[in-house]
């Protein structure tokens, strides 16, 4: 999920950013002669903990090379995939410990070796968890200014991509569905949700404590919520989906996913986004019961999805989300904490569920 | 998985029943005036046995009623699904204990109360297992005349065009693609594989037994054979499949599905007709690990499907393997045994392997 969107056509919306819950300018932007910076440590076996972390105060200042862009970071996008990234290779390398924790950020340019980029230009890459980074300008996308610049994060950042290609293109809902998200207060989940509404669908949305289920079906115009942690998932399904469900996107896997599975129609679609609910320990839970018989029985589609594989359609798809957002039918819900120092925590409380909307750190 | 597909133009081929065993002409035609029957006395919580099954050589005589036929069972076909069938309502509703065993057949109208039908055709119809059955004409398919008649169970029946749609629809294997493909040496395994070489795949079969294996490898054309009852499959897979697996044919579930799921390549497809690993017990089992974490990762889709969903394309797949029959391009493999009373024991038989290719018991 770092590095391959695009975000040009995206202009500034007023609308979005009421329910940001920050706005103030950024801070000073004198350069700094030292680089401060995260190092994961130890790769974590069980859950992570801030001592697989160490914050050094005075890291090395990069030097950009030929082709090369140096980076200051503005905002670095916390995700339930960053813990994923170091258990072992994905769709990209593992973390490796003793190395910069590796995480993808707003950026604006400080000195461009490479055609086509200039100081001063924001970008998203994957600088790691760092005050300054020297990045293959090839890996740098660049992005328009807006304001609020978090924006380019949450609903015109990765979060709102995946929403939008998993739900659509994946889960393929039809008006009159009923689409069930998890982690639904989460990033990608408060997204899901609005548009499913949008396309005319019925929106439950699976997230943990009364707070968020309020938020979802008082704020955000979800049908029904069910927290997870206070009733059994299958039983609040059978009462909230009456006639079953039609899609559900996936961002827990485990219990949840088996709970859903029983309660699927049949030619139900399942859009696999993730499965934060295995990526914070040590070996692989065994999988969901009803797999394949339920697959099988139902004529059931589960589909994984990655938003890189969409990055020829970003462009549509962020005009489509702007309009939404310019009209009112999308909140932009975000979570920002401040100061580099703190994004350990950020992670550690993002992988417990303690975030609202997209959560990320502002570091300048 | 009963009764819907039709089998308009499909002819008598010679080519098709080199390797069927038994080509024996059909027994006395004179009428009797007991139905034998066998019931289902008991809804099995385990391993199916023979002591579920009552065998009654004096059931009453059917009659038919307007709009019914009145059928003479020929030959009935057997399938994991049978199984699969006591344990709930599935795509059909369950067949309860204290009532004849449900079951597709070949049979004969012995007397037609409903227009478009005569005595002496040929139909495909949820008889149950006994001599006579009264059915709903429309729930009875019409068969053209050909011999061997066990090719309208097999190649030209459920398994044939399981394996078609399956592998064709919901695998779309291309060309140079790595098939891997789960009771093999089945009624649909061993078409399914051989359809994978007809599109020039590389095709791997899972089955139990060395001399499935051979087969499956010196018959039938499959580049390897994994005997999973001699070898891990995981380690198997990786030594036969070195560039990975594109298209996985599942019809086992379990354990196998999920050493296939590790060795799968990014956008794989698995189709999944069946679960036959998990019918034959009580409560189902955990499924497969890796799911969902590897369908994300990987991008794997994972669709069930049933052949009804595709039976207004079967006459053209009917005609497509008509042709490969002919050319030899498809070996047919039977198993066929003789006698009503054998059925019990002939469905346990298939449920623990023991069968090469579609099983079928020829009643009359």
């Amino acid at each position: 999920m770092n590095g391959v969107e695009r975000h040009s056509g995206v202009r500034r919306d007023a609308a979005g950013d009421r329910l940001a819950r920050n706005a103030k300018p950024d801070p000073e932007e004198t350069p700094m002669t030292t680089n401060r910076q995260i190092l994961l440590t130890e790769t974590p076996q069980g859950k992570l903990a801030e001592s697989h972390f160490k914050f050094s105060p005075d890291g090395k200042m990069p030097e950009a090379k030929d082709g090369e862009l140096l980076l200051r970071t503005k905002l670095i996008s916390l995700d339930a995939a960053n813990r994923a990234w170091m258990q072992g290779a994905t769709y990209r390398s593992a973390v490796e410990a003793g190395t910069v924790m590796a995480g993808g950020s707003v950026s604006e340019v400080v000195e461009a070796k490479a055609p086509g980029f200039a100081k001063g230009d924001l970008v998203f890459a994957d600088t790691g968890w760092q005050d300054y980074a020297a990045v293959p300008a090839k890996t740098a996308q660049k992005l328009p200014k807006m304001e609020p610049l978090s924006h380019l994060l949450s609903v015109y950042g990765i979060a709102g991509l995946t929403a939008y290609f998993g739900l659509l293109e994946v889960g393929k809902p039809k008006a009159g569905d009923t689409v069930v998200v998890s982690a639904a207060a989460g990033s990608v989940g408060t997204i899901v949700g609005q548009i499913a509404k949008i396309k005319g669908c019925t929106v439950i949305g699976i997230a943990g404590g009364a707070k968020k289920c309020k938020l979802l079906t008082d704020d955000l115009g979800f049908d029904a919520a069910i927290d997870y942690k206070a009733e059994p998932v299958g039983k609040a399904l059978r009462k909230a989906a009456p006639k079953g469900i039609d899609v559900y996107f996936d961002n827990v896997g485990g219990d949840i996913l088996e709970a859903v599975l029983f309660g699927m129609n049949n030619f139900g679609r399942i859009a696999c986004c993730g499965a934060v609910s295995q990526y914070d320990g040590a070996a692989p839970a065994h999988g969901p019961r009803g797999i394949p018989g339920l697959i099988v029985v139902k004529r059931i589609t589960m589909q994984g999805f990655i938003v890189m594989d969409y990055a020829d359609r970003h462009d549509a798809a962020l005009a489509e989300l702007q309009g939404w957002v310019s009209s009112g039918k999308i909140k932009v819900m975000e979570d920002i904490m401040d100061g580099l120092e703190n994004t350990p925590k950020a992670l550690i409380g993002l992988l417990a569920g303690d975030n609202v909307g997209k959560r990320m750190i502002r570091v300048s």
